[in-house]
């Protein structure tokens, strides 16, 4: 057993919280980026709680709400550039995994010059700007590591920036912001949040402290995913915004595995949505690395409440996998790679992606997988 | 739900990670002090590891051995003038829970003028000198919270200091730095670990992120406690060394409750070993708390792996109590505080102490416990 443990941000959760945002950001600066969406955080009145809290506090502010989904490292050079210009000091992410990713890159590529693909090919930089992430989903985790996920436009790689300087300083988890999350996003979302916990759990890269945080958050999105998606209360959403954060916790420290890697190339060429794209591409990833690691997927099925009385533990491995497949369908989450738009003639180009950019996230995955298995989990994810 | 979690602290795990202090130690200052007992870290070849690696990393240092158990405030101010002479920018504690909460005081005592007792009661201070955590024992997991642990002379209140300042930036867990420890010392520390991770998974503060750690801890020690002590290997070693400092970690999220509260003026008044002091009030202090937190008490049942079938949760909350107890006998610890030359006359200052100075832990603990359950609880533990 060898591993580290570091996580810097102060992570803050519950209801309200998104009050005391303004006591935190005046501690880290004076004029303040705002990162966020187009229109979602001005819809819900989650941009208005956050600037009322600013302003009560002093802090002047500036939005820059051109975040995109499946952002280029060509849109967080224009942040950048945005953020040097108006002379900002601190950075707030408010929004999705896609919010967030984009604060912490706009952070990073203010204080660091030339292009960010640099950076995302190996160019070292240590500095960011100070970092506030509020997410209003649940499902990235992103307020709980130091991970941007962002597309090279000229690779069309899709993959995890990782930088000690993008850690947030403060991450603020309002569970209130969630509550106006329409269904199918919480859908989307909270499947990640449920594949984060996963992947991280059965990562090569895991060890009992990160497994005890991601068994806890499946724990969590199983008993309550459901009930945030059709009948909304307090509690459900709740338990999803803590098992999402708990999830990102685990995701920065233990790695996510080839799931997560397969996905990514549907996002760049195809801009499926990260957890949809997820969700068809699961049970043939689970029936690839089910030989290697059936002893903690028959734990995942203790934590989903699935019956195993006498059953073995390989047996309540493949329960487990039922399980996860038929809470996708009861989601109403894609059920094949081909509602994106996949047809069978761009399987290689999608495996050829994986095996070039997410090399990370392959080694991780228990059973060394080879390029015909990325080739027969997408076929059989048609 | 409503909780903070914050850990600063870059955690290091592994066999052989003292070897790489040095690195870490020159990102952070040039002229360590290194805080540590009379004589065990010499014994043992273990301050031998820490200096070398600094050698080789170009760090001048200076030695403070001058550690006591259970530190008097007073003792604190001695090494922070100590630090302040030698004009070190840096600290670093070795050894077990009095090590590196000394060290820790000492980092704080040598920025702030004034004695640590005035600290203690309330004065603030927000600066310290960087300090790098190395614990030789498996239990008090101070590597991974901002509390020290001291007595203040003048009042016999032995407390935790808590400051953000005191957050180690890097701890290094090696559990080979730990194989040496006798077997008395493996027993009276893997029992204070294993009550850290119980007090803060019933604490009134916990949440989920810290349960789930508290768990895994209590798990990983029961499976391990007794080889640790009565066959040492590599993989009971690691086991306890990891569950310490994940009980560490909760415990500085959490808190722990009034069984610890209740330990502290054995140590001050009758110089009490912390963990041998812990044992003997335990079963008492588990019936107190057992009407409010029978279900989490059958949740312990689970990781103990103890047989709760056809049980109702009271039922298996008692057979937990029974398994501590049972563990605290075969582990050799102390089964009445008398051991420790506690008479009946003793009991009513020993309570006083406990609700003059131990509010906060009593307020952590479930049942809201009176003046009168304090002094019993003393008296069953006769």
């Amino acid at each position: 057993m060898d591993f580290g443990f570091y996580l810097p941000t102060k992570i803050l959760f519950g209801r309200g919280k998104i009050s005391e945002v303004g006591l935190h950001a005046k501690e880290l600066g004076r004029r303040a980026l705002i990162v966020t969406g187009k229109s979602s955080a001005k819809k819900t009145g989650n941009l208005e709680k956050l600037v009322r809290s600013l302003g009560e506090n002093g802090i002047e502010w500036i939005l820059f709400d051109k975040v995109k989904y499946n952002p280029f490292t060509t849109d967080i050079d224009e942040g950048g550039a945005f953020a040097k210009e108006n002379k900002v000091d601190l950075v707030i992410g408010l929004g999705g995994g896609t919010a967030m990713d984009t604060a912490k890159g706009i952070a990073f590529a203010a204080l660091n010059d030339g292009p960010m693909a640099d950076y995302m090919e190996g160019k070292s930089g240590e500095k960011a700007l100070p970092i506030i992430l509020i997410p209003t989903t649940a499902g990235t985790g992103s307020e709980a590591n130091n991970i941007a996920v962002m597309t090279n436009p000229y690779t069309m790689a899709k993959k995890g920036f990782r930088n000690p300087s993008i850690f947030a300083r403060v991450s603020i988890v309002d569970p209130e912001l969630m509550d106006s999350m329409p269904p199918k996003i919480t859908a989307s979302t909270g499947i990640d949040a449920f594949f984060h916990a996963l992947e991280s759990y059965i990562s090569l890269r895991s060890n009992p402290l990160t497994e005890s945080i991601s068994l806890k958050a499946m724990e969590l999105i199983s008993e309550s995913i459901k009930k945030a998606i059709y009948e909304p209360d307090k509690e459900s959403r709740d338990k999803m915004a803590l098992a999402s954060t708990m999830a990102g916790i685990s995701l920065g420290q233990a790695g996510v595995c080839a799931l997560h890697a397969m996905e990514h190339p549907l996002s760049s060429y195809f801009n499926a949505h990260h957890g949809e794209g997820l969700a068809p591409l699961a049970e043939a990833f689970l029936n690839f690395v089910k030989p290697y690691v059936f002893e903690k997927l028959a734990k995942v099925a203790e934590v989903m409440k699935i019956d195993t009385a006498n059953l073995s533990k390989e047996q309540a491995a493949e329960k487990t996998i039922d399980a996860i497949v038929g809470m996708i369908k009861d989601l109403g989450l894609p059920e094949s790679i081909s509602t994106f738009g996949v047809k069978k003639e761009d399987i290689q180009k999608l495996a050829s992606n994986v095996k070039d950019y997410m090399a990370h996230n392959l080694s991780a995955t228990p059973g060394n997988l080879t390029f015909e298995d990325i080739l027969k989990i997408y076929e059989e994810s048609m």
